[in-house]
């Protein structure tokens, strides 16, 4: 078959079903500069006002997962398992579910992100750990999970290159909302680590991408779906994101919740949320016959430090050295908020919050913004706490004096009622997906 | 206001009604390098698909023509007014046209096209006249028009840059067939000629871009419309190509075709086509008031020569020499085409014989390819007459021994159907379109 850019645009402009053979060369011509940004970018448009089916869209993660390298990886009797989340603020669960699920015996090869705009990135929390080499090879990456059941690394160029570019293309030309183009960009790098299951924390509210459980269930579904289409055992858990996660936003400083929550402390919701996605990666690996079972055995490996201790040897090797923890990044300067009145914290937000994080230097407004790793905020109270005026409600970790404004945003991210309204904490799991209808039990991509 | 390329983008993406203002800044910022080239095609598809309605495309088209000069004209007391026609196979009639209609007492500043595919241009049909000078500056050019009343000319890259880059664009990334999007790259350069009228040829059937009467209906319309809301009177008629437009396909052909019915003799449906157009040009800018003396005034100069004679004094300010048309390009060798049965002609197919008038040599395939004037297709036939069988059907100019699948594709062509058989040969001229529903009698355009 030759392949015409103008006619793989004129398809999809049509809506007309495009077939795996017609979406891999696409990519490939993409890839090879015989089909030029500016035809990719609107192809990206048609597919953004006709959306790709799931199989379309099964047949597009395959074409980027294959325009770069897979994991090869010597998994023995093991099973690899990977969850990725669409994003929050104050989300460090993969700090902890990365070592956690190694010690429990699956193999967790995670490829995590980097913080933009109001989102925190794995990769940066960990980079505040002096020493930590988030910058390895495929082959090194292969290797460290090999030997102690797991390492986090960034991006790399050898992974889904194609989804890079188009990502990028994404960005400028308003066509990132569009679900299947999500999923696509989302599977296509996780699948490239060869996973034999995945969990998805797809988040929903103020401080997620999707602002409502709608949403949020829509892009899960799709996700579970056409990594289900790939032959991936999957699921998703809806997850709230109208307040932070746990009790800290800022890159050492959620490294350190992170520390508290492996050695069986830290906030209930950090660790509930972590137990949680444990339990259901454990579940769609197979590795027990009862989730219940799962959750308790994942709660004793917080408990006894057995988690912890896996969470030191990763440190190790990935280059960090012994007394790497004891020189976490501190800010010299504390700033105490207090409550303006007193009552009861019926919200956080954790949009507010993010931009006072943005703003004292902890992430990135632009991808190549340099970040401090010091600084951050420490919520000292909970949604649903009662506080008196004057108390204190958080300490921003700084480097240097904030302007007015971001202290006043910092105090207006907490709304207050009266102790004697009914209030009623909102459920940080919605629910779980992992019963899609798909067409058939296994799915065959449809053929060119 | 500050111009974002994503937000407008967004805007189209979402059907949201773009402001006079909006558009101009986009226009204004593709052209600075501020929107890139794969920015625009995003823009593109979403207008394809959530096309303008007619006051965007109203701005649009300004904005277009902003992009570039407009022709200064000393009109005097004199109204400028143009033809366009949406192309076809076999049609001269603008050569015709812009003499007899300046020697009717207009100003016909004709800024005419190159053929690609299977369509003709009117610029390489005159440059198959020695001499003949088709790149004048505009400068030149209205010297040329207040002087003699036309002059016809090439693009120039000093009206509508815009225009041509992002027609460039559409091309390659299957945008091309929006009817909002047509109408806007149509005026921008039809308009930038400071016209007082304008009338437009829509072709309809297999030799033209709009395949069906309906389509060419909805074309004309909005051509119409958006027209008159930019302030000029015009009117569209509807004419079939169905079938070639007159007895020749070709370069140098067609120039003696066209001379022919300027002295008065020619094919009949040249030569109504042309009248009829000509009739409405001098309706639109009120030159009589009424038409059939318009058009009966018209023959007249056709046939008394007066109209010829101001074609000879263009071809001599344009450059040409005296004895310029008895030194048109003839091709060395003629292979005749005969009847393969006897019957009445029901059909000459356009599409057929332009693919053999490219394959002569006579178009581009592609617009950097070289033509041949001198070669192409000489009806002897029309359709509806009746024929013996051997009878010589058409003549081919060529300049060297064509395929034997060319000569194949000429004969099948040609459609037989016993001479008893019930005929009726189809219209020339469909309808007139000069009432357009508008908001108003004179429309405003949206102010940002």
């Amino acid at each position: 078959m030759v392949f015409s850019p103008r006619g793989c645009i004129r398809d999809r402009r049509e809506g007309q079903l495009q077939s795996k053979a017609e979406l891999f060369a696409m990519v490939e011509a993409f890839e090879a500069g015989e089909m030029l940004d500016y035809q990719m970018a609107a192809w990206l448009m048609a597919a953004y006002l006709k959306p790709l089916n799931g199989r379309e869209t099964a047949c597009l993660t395959e074409a980027m997962l294959n325009s770069g390298k897979r994991l090869e990886l010597n998994k023995g009797h093991k099973k690899a398992v990977d969850k990725h989340s669409t994003g929050g603020v104050g989300d460090k669960v993969s700090l902890i579910l990365a070592p956690l699920m190694a010690e429990a015996g699956l193999l967790v090869p995670m490829i995590a992100g980097r913080g933009l705009g109001h989102t925190g990135g794995t990769v940066d929390k960990l980079e505040s750990i002096p020493g930590f080499q988030t910058k390895l090879s495929l082959y090194q990456f292969s290797r460290v999970v090999a030997q102690l059941g797991t390492a986090v690394i960034g991006q790399t160029g050898e992974i889904a290159p194609a989804d890079k570019r188009i990502y990028a293309l994404r960005d400028v030309t308003s066509t990132v909302e569009s679900i299947p183009l999500i999923v696509a960009s989302i599977l296509s790098k996780k699948l490239a680590a060869n996973l034999d299951a995945l969990v998805l924390d797809v988040k929903f509210g103020e401080g997620a991408f999707m602002k409502t459980p709608e949403t949020a269930r829509a892009l899960a579904l799709e996700l579970v779906r056409v990594a289900r289409m790939m032959g991936v055992p999957t699921s998703a858990i809806l997850t709230n994101m109208n307040r932070p996660l746990g009790l800290t936003i800022g890159n050492a400083l959620e490294v350190k919740e992170s520390i508290a929550v492996l050695q069986g402390k830290g906030p209930d919701d950090t660790r509930e949320l972590t137990l949680q996605l444990g339990a259901e990666m454990a579940n769609q690996a197979g590795l027990f016959s009862d989730s219940t079972h799962s959750y308790h055995y994942l709660a004793q490996l917080l408990d006894s430090g057995a988690a912890y201790e896996k969470f030191l040897a990763m440190l190790q090797l990935q280059g960090a050295p012994a007394d790497a923890l004891k020189r976490l990044p501190e800010s010299k300067k504390r700033i105490s908020i207090t409550a303006d009145q007193a009552g009861r914290i019926i919200a956080i937000s954790p949009m507010a919050l993010a931009h006072v994080a943005l703003d004292l230097g902890a992430g990135r407004r632009r991808a190549s913004d340099p970040i401090d790793h010091a600084v951050g905020i420490e919520l000292k109270v909970e949604v649903g706490d009662v506080v008196a005026e004057g108390q204190e409600i958080a300490s921003l970790h700084v480097s240097h004096q904030p302007a007015p404004e971001v202290l006043e945003l910092t105090n207006q991210a907490f709304s207050y009622r009266p102790e004697s309204d009914a209030f009623e904490r909102e459920e940080l799991i919605l629910e779980k997906i992992d019963r899609v209808s798909l067409p058939s039990q296994a799915v065959a991509m449809p053929e060119a």
